[in-house]
């Protein structure tokens, strides 16, 4: 049994997470695609870590439509601070290199670099697992982006550092698990979709205005087959144990077509780990 | 002067959305990138016509970002059915094809159909764009996802249509001009940021229930360099020239940090060209 499954290879930013959520000597698991991650957090590891949220970037929206259908709850989360490097083969030099590999995310948060030298960007399904691809084939044009620790795991030669466009640059990783919340709760995930009528998303809207339950981030995705509905996912300060959070979900079930409490969890201090 | 200018090559989507929107006669301008679209309907052309949603993949995030930051107002929208084919060259047989280029959208959106025979999917910076490199290459293993409309304007094969995983695929795209409001306006698009303190969202949403304005729907968008403060972008009922619209806008100002009103124009007709 693993403590918990990662999305990525080795080295990846999803694994700093799990190191900072359960610590060194946790067994890991990484795993290539999300869906994998959240099948094996619900047979060989106790827990999933995927990421949610890019301070730059946005959403993951694709972790998003992954937690609606699934049995697995949110049971905490992390902050990682991303600081991308550029690292090829050793003996590869900067001048040699005139492709990048890496994560669609990871090449956005650095497109002024990559411009500046007029590298071409290739996509490529994990940011660690391009320095692995990079390091198996020995490419000698080419280059990837990933983390400081990736290229220690891949013994892999850093180029350049900290070259991501925007320094203050942070993704928000959640612990997904088959237990519920935890007790130090304070913060709860919950997704709806509002009634097809109009002024149906500020009723729903309003179950939490009406027990002063606080608002903190509001995330929109489409219901897939049925073009311009919505599921609305929302960010709440308490947790469900708490009398008003609890009063807020039974108004919300009330007033909205679907609804699902994804899960209440101890928010992750910014600055915790930066 | 061109009347319009559009997102990606000959054949795109956008420009589909173009015709339906100024008609087959008018004079259109393909721009490789978004930012292109807005500095041309800034000089050379009278309209400019962007991505904004679709309905499976969700919002296009660059066009808000970009929105956020032009002085052009949104003044019209449309909706255009997305159906996909699969094109290569003339003589390229399906047996053939290993390498299917095309629009990480529109990749994602034929995700089973690619997965069943196999393909290598290659991320490139248009659907049409694909088509048209492909054509000039003449590569033998690798075929494109377009348009039907791409296919014929570049002359390529169609060797499977329709190929995308949900049938019910909507592209809507906004028209954007240095011009304001139309006179027929019934919808109006704001962005605002709440206020850094506990509430704040809710207050901010406030302004609209209390003037009886109705929401269709709200994205929210990460403010670049402060990370977990977020841009709301919401789209509601009403033209700037209805009385409770103005007055939403005044409130929504007193309650927010920042408040910008992208534009008021003719909401698109789910089902008008489809």
């Amino acid at each position: 049994m693993f403590k918990a499954a990662y999305f990525g290879e080795l080295g990846a930013y999803s694994e700093q997470a799990a190191v900072q959520h359960f610590g060194d000597s946790a067994r890991l698991k990484p795993c290539k695609f999300l869906q994998e991650v959240l099948e094996s957090a619900d047979s060989d590891s106790e827990f999933g870590v995927v990421p949610i949220e890019n301070s730059i970037e946005g959403a993951v929206t694709q972790t998003y439509d992954l937690l609606l259908d699934s049995k697995l709850s949110i049971v905490g989360e992390e902050i990682v601070k991303i600081s991308h490097c550029l690292m090829a083969a050793k003996r590869v030099k900067l001048s040699q290199i005139r492709f990048v590999y890496s994560h669609p995310q990871a090449l956005g948060q650095c497109r002024t670099f990559l411009e500046r030298n007029k590298f071409d960007s290739i996509p490529f399904y994990d940011t660690a697992g391009s320095a692995k691809m990079l390091k198996a084939k020995q490419l000698k044009n080419a280059a990837a982006i990933a983390s400081e620790r990736a290229a220690k795991v891949y013994g892999m030669k850093i180029l350049a550092r900290n070259i991501q466009s925007n320094k203050r640059n942070y993704t928000r990783f959640l612990i997904i698990s088959k237990d519920i919340a935890s007790s130090s709760a304070d913060k709860t995930t919950i997704v709806f979709s509002a009634k097809n009528t109009p002024g149906s998303l500020f009723k729903s809207l309003n179950a939490f205005a009406d027990n002063k339950v606080n608002l903190l981030y509001i995330q929109s995705r489409p219901i897939l087959g049925t073009p311009w509905e919505y599921n609305f996912y929302v960010d709440c300060d308490g947790s469900i144990k708490d009398h008003n959070v609890k009063k807020a979900i039974r108004d919300l079930y009330d007033a909205s077509e679907f609804v699902k409490v994804l899960g209440s969890y101890k928010r992750a201090r910014f600055g915790k780990h930066v």
